[in-house]
């Protein structure tokens, strides 16, 4: 048996916590100040609220964010469970108490751009923001896995990344269930721009589904479309991952990853609410109080690939959706699908 | 204006007299001899039985089978618009007919299976089955397009493919709209290819629905199964494609196929039933009269693959997915998704 510290009791990180206690590990899931309420309702039911489900009965200590080191006491691993909007305070707060032998694993998925633009995966965000002299293993999980169908323990297959494979397959070792597949790759840079990039394509595709449920909203989903703006943003990601050196391989994430992304809820919702018509402004209206991840990593990349293009290492005119998704929510551009600067000619 | 020749009355083929006929062409459809009551409809009323929708009012002439060469007296281009069971009479009947000057359209997709199990795609095949001394041009239609979508003036880009970039150009022109999308290829087997394999891998994929709709079909869809197997369908049609030395960026053709035909009709609806524990038989008595192309092509890019690892050119066990898909269909294997084959470590 061993001990995992979760810090962040939001969805996806309470959710690993099936796979951890069907293992017989100990889980320490550790609130931090936003989940609060999270930790007393689950502590004195065993409910998640926003998970809406409820968590395992056996194996799961709860933990105020005031009791953190009392949670890392004796830990074998650390889960990151914090969204990106909560990455910052984690390498503040939680990094410096990590002991250097305790391996850490994020469950913040994809890029992070540093202030001249330029993006990094996470682990190395977080490697960047280690105190002088201290040494970490920090891997993440990639690959498309909600975290509700996790906690339902459907199959899903997510791949972990990190620079030390024998690190990798510890972590696989404590979380690979009947239902929780994972693959293991040294390709961080690979494995978190795919899944990345998917944020903002997943908005790009669902602006077919908003074109044609259309204004009023009495209009029939078509997939004709959203299946040419599908084969696009593949085609695009692919590209980026080329550019970058990410493995092509990880394509497989960022396809899966952007299957699952069309179908789950808010990244589709604001996409397609601008397909039938509604200002950005508007749109985000709509979903009030919802942080959305999804536009904040479609800035971002569209931000970078410009960059890339400024600097030569691409052509802006290879990547007609993101730019489009970029416009749309950057500069209030009116949803009008590039279709024809899609077209190629291959001979 | 142009005069195109389409023969065969099916739904794809009827679907593409929209936008030919829009750019002012003239289109003579031809029924085959199982097309005869469509194009007695069609000529009475305007309306396509199997389509399900008025064709458009102008620019068409009907003809049936029996007046096929008046059909192609003066004509600019050929559409052939047969499905896969077809091709064969098409090729005895209908290319000696066609004059060298005249281009030849398939809307027949994918790849066809010579008797020694090698796969080809059917541009080749027909250009195999040409009279001695006879040449013509002969280019396909591939990518993600559904019949009742493009009828209905729906966004689809599709991608045109043939030896000759010129003459592919004049295709596009025939067709091109502002809703129907076209790329032009020389890489036939590429685009060929990874339209030939979507349909096994679209069967594939389906199986996580009825995995989750479960046995008594009361069941909930899930993402998360549906996302794995998708993203193992990229790989291994990623794979395969490199294999044959189809160009790796035409996984954007398969994987924008596979994306719709996951959502459209009768590929889903066995997969479906698989997944929910029917037997094949079972599965496909359910579904009784329809025939169903994507059982043919799995069958023989399943063929196809063990060839070609006889032969040592690949590993089965890079292709469980396709494997299981083949088992179930040709050896009444019950569905048992592989998961734990499909996880890599990459270091």
């Amino acid at each position: 048996m061993s001990i995992i510290t979760f810090v962040g009791a939001g969805q996806m990180a309470s959710a690993l916590s099936f796979p951890a206690t069907e293992n017989g590990h100990e889980v320490r899931l550790v609130g931090t100040h936003l989940d609060r309420e999270i930790i007393e309702t689950a502590e004195a039911s065993g409910f998640h609220p926003t998970l809406k489900r409820q968590l395992p009965n056996e194996g799961i200590k709860y933990y105020q964010i005031e009791d953190v080191e009392l949670a890392l006491d004796g830990t074998n691993a650390v889960l990151c469970g914090v969204s990106s909007f909560g990455v910052d305070w984690f390498c503040e707060k939680i990094l410096p108490l990590i002991p250097d032998s305790v391996p850490l694993l994020l469950v913040t998925k994809g890029m992070i751009a540093l202030a001249d633009g330029f993006m990094i995966t996470y682990p190395d965000y977080f490697i960047s923001k280690l105190p002088d002299g201290k040494k970490l293993s920090i891997n993440a999980i990639g690959g498309p896995c909600t975290s509700y169908e996790l906690a339902d323990k459907d199959h899903s297959a997510v791949a972990f990344c990190g620079t030390d494979i024998e690190i990798l397959r510890r972590f696989k070792k404590l979380f690979e269930t009947s239902y929780y597949h994972i693959s293991l790759s040294t390709d961080v840079v690979g494995v978190e721009c795919a899944v990345a990039l998917k944020n903002a394509y997943a908005l790009g595709v669902s602006l077919a589904v908003g074109l044609a449920i259309g204004t009023d909203g009495s209009g029939k989903e078509h997939y004709n479309s959203q299946a040419a703006l599908f084969g696009q943003s593949v085609k695009e990601m692919k590209h980026l991952l080329e550019i970058i050196n990410g493995g092509a391989e990880n394509i497989i994430y960022g396809a899966g990853d952007l299957y699952v992304t069309i179908f789950g809820g808010r990244t589709r919702k604001i996409g397609t609410l601008l397909g039938r018509g509604f200002s950005f402004e508007k749109a985000m209206g709509e979903l009030e109080g919802i942080t959305l991840e999804s536009i904040v990593i479609a800035t971002r990349t569209a931000c970078c690939v410009r960059r890339l293009a400024k600097r030569g290492m691409l052509q802006l005119s290879d990547f007609p959706l993101l730019m489009h998704v970029d416009n749309i929510i950057n500069n209030g551009a009116a949803v009008d699908i590039p279709w024809t600067s899609f077209e190629t000619e291959k001979y």
